[in-house]
């Protein structure tokens, strides 16, 4: 049976077989070196002289190697493989297209994505997508102990939930249909369901036309959504201990992946702090000299609450509040005339949860879609779920591909995704 | 605090107030029940005579009941609640289109997802998506022990995986796009990314026109794919042991919602038998007369080879192989002229898993592509995957409606989906 990399240094002094890709060669006068990386791991394999094989031999070759494992200490580890025999399993023809075995990946995002399948091959993407995998990983083990459901809802949709033009539309057996931009309304719909709190991890789609370092037309939303609440203060508290939970197990299980990453795992203050947009709107009045913003902050003003609140709080989260009403969806609990039962987490200056309190009322619901000029004909079927037994609600969703990038530090977001979507990129 | 009616009975004694749903009310001379439903159970509240707010309290209006717990015996658990009051949080104004508080819901299916909302407050329905939500999760938990890692991957597709006219298409940004029938190339272009094993559980689009109870527009399939195989009995073996793992986790943490949803826990064999295509048809032929099948299975068909196996062997399980290479797409791997390394498994006469070792090697990819009548210009950017060394791989796919309503015995897939998709139904 095949050993795996990771667990050779348990069969040392043992003929084993391994399989992987050709990493690196290195030719001596008297010995090559044959670095071999699988799933788990990098090893390094000697062979005496000049094989055969070793002309013929291209980096990325799929091999399998059979020898003796043996104590050493190089930089792959604390064993190594005595090669006996390498075969070629399949065999690389040409030239890689881009350097995949140095310590960075030394090229542009495009060239990166272009050749995703092999920069993908790289230590650092590895320990991206890894993260990523744990991130999710903890978003669900957090929200199952405290006694919400896993769902999953269409994507494919005739109402759709944020309204706007920034929907791709299909066309379903004859009939005008939309890509979800969210999982809002059945969340929504799952909560009044008796389930009370549901969570999803899925696509959401966003036909945006703007091209950001931030923004990607499909990605991974993380949704959660609870009833009985008293206020949005509820939500907000539960994604602060959410936060925690999955901070502590990536710090804890992920340390090795942070090491190949070359960054820290971001630590989450016992209390988040939270200011209202329009004191934030007054902060950058006074202390940026920001005089255009009106309740809504900029991505510059994104950046300068940040630096304010980390020098103030030493945070490097926090929660914007009471969003202003018109600048909020339909469903947005409001609390006054003009102030919304609202939130966005803002972390290292990215806004990376939007979330809030519902309206759970029929009427008052209807009466805002009216104040936000929506037409209530377009969204029967929604509205009919508030008809028997809506209790208080609210909830969140978190973008997976920035809360990865932010964690991490990377510049574009692309980078947080495996296949991004774009205005220009379908492909691979 | 609002205690939770599963966890009113560590509150013998105690004042403590719950909130929910109006499950039933029955009134008799001196006293007056209620039935207070929330997400962890049912509660009887026992108030003396009839209160003020009797007249005008609805089946399903969301209330808070405050009062003392006392220990008792009756249908709905081991303590009741000694009600002092009760507030009307959210008021029901008309009687219920369908009725929830039966032991079974006795509505027809257009009018259970026309009343999705109420519907799924039924307790079966909670069971059933509870159940959905664990086989999701043991899924999950033995691929992770397996060292498969979990990926996201674009819905939005360039290049359609099966092919044929059976795709939904959209407009993106002015190019012509595809809703992704499976995530198949991804998850081959992730293995040969050098995760080696991952899996996806998303949803997945078949534009099929025909309406049955088997089959949505829109599903969730449970893929996973592995590297460095021997061949596709790695992969069957593979899904042996999840089944037997993800079984045993319903069995024991299931125990009460198979108890509401009356039925028993499914039994995986020990060897989940294994017969090829040819043999089946065979069989079909000499035990079932069945002589107008050829290198495939109708539904009968796959009925009666499921009773067959179950009589001879005692499985509801079986795997059928070998699958003929004009039946299966262009990637799958060909072990002679007319076969296929190929298997569907069927539980209790349904398919629930399609899978196979994959073509690894570029020239007899792009080979079988012309064999099948595909043009490799279309798929460049997946080919473009095979020249950097391309392990040998397989996997599959398990659709997960199907695999629930399978378990539980349900007539129609749509039962087993929360807002199913069909040529009719788009809302909700």
């Amino acid at each position: 049976m095949r050993t795996l990399i990771a667990n050779a240094n348990e069969a040392v002094g043992n003929e084993v077989y391994i399989e992987g890709w050709v990493h690196r060669i290195r030719e001596l006068k008297s010995v090559t070196f044959i670095i071999i990386r699988d799933r788990s791991g990098l090893i390094q394999c000697v062979f005496e002289g000049k094989p055969d094989w070793l002309e013929t031999l291209k980096l990325e070759s799929v091999v399998k190697i059979s020898g003796m494992v043996k104590s050493a200490s190089n930089k792959y580890g604390s064993v190594e493989i005595l090669g006996n025999q390498l075969e070629i399993l399949v065999a690389v023809q040409s030239d890689l297209p881009i350097q995949i075995n140095g310590r960075t990946l030394d090229i542009q995002l495009d060239t990166m994505l272009n050749n995703r399948v092999l920069s993908l091959r790289h230590e650092r993407n590895q320990a991206v997508f890894r993260l990523q995998a744990m991130i999710v990983s903890g978003f669900r083990a957090f929200l199952n102990g405290e006694g919400f459901l896993e769902m999953f809802t269409p994507k494919i949709v005739k109402e759709g939930a944020e309204g706007g033009s920034e929907i791709f539309k299909l066309d379903y057996f004859g009939e005008r249909a939309f890509l979800a931009q969210s999982p809002q309304f059945y969340k929504q719909m799952m909560v009044i369901s008796g389930f009370e709190r549901v969570y999803e991890v899925g696509s959401v789609y966003r036909a945006e036309q703007h091209s950001t370092n931030r923004h990607l037309n499909e990605y991974v939303s993380m949704d959660f959504e609870m009833g009985f609440i008293r206020d949005e203060e509820e939500v907000m508290e539960m994604e602060e201990n959410l936060l925690k939970s999955l901070f502590l197990k990536l710090k804890t299980e992920g340390e090795t992946l942070f090491e190949t990453l070359e960054v820290q795992c971001p630590e989450v203050p016992d209390r988040i702090p939270r200011i209202k947009m329009s004191e934030a709107v007054e902060i950058l009045r006074e202390h940026y000299g920001r005089i255009d913003l009106e309740g809504d902050l900029d991505p510059q003003g994104e950046r300068q609450i940040a630096a304010f609140i980390k020098e103030k709080y030493n945070s490097e989260f926090v929660f914007i509040t009471h969003y202003p009403r018109r600048k909020r969806p339909m469903y947005t609990m409001y609390c006054n005339e003009e102030e919304t039962n609202s939130f966005d987490l803002l972390f290292r200056g990215l806004e990376i949860t939007t979330g809030g309190q519902r309206i759970h009322e029929l009427d008052k619901l209807v009466e805002n879609m009216k104040f936000k000029g929506v037409e209530p004909e377009q969204y029967k079927s929604y509205l009919e779920a508030f008809k028997y037994g809506a209790p208080t609600h609210g909830g969140l969703a978190i973008g997976l591909e920035r809360l990865t990038a932010q964690i991490i530090g990377m510049p574009n977001i692309r980078e947080a995704s495996l296949f991004p979507r774009d205005q220009q990129r379908l492909i691979p």
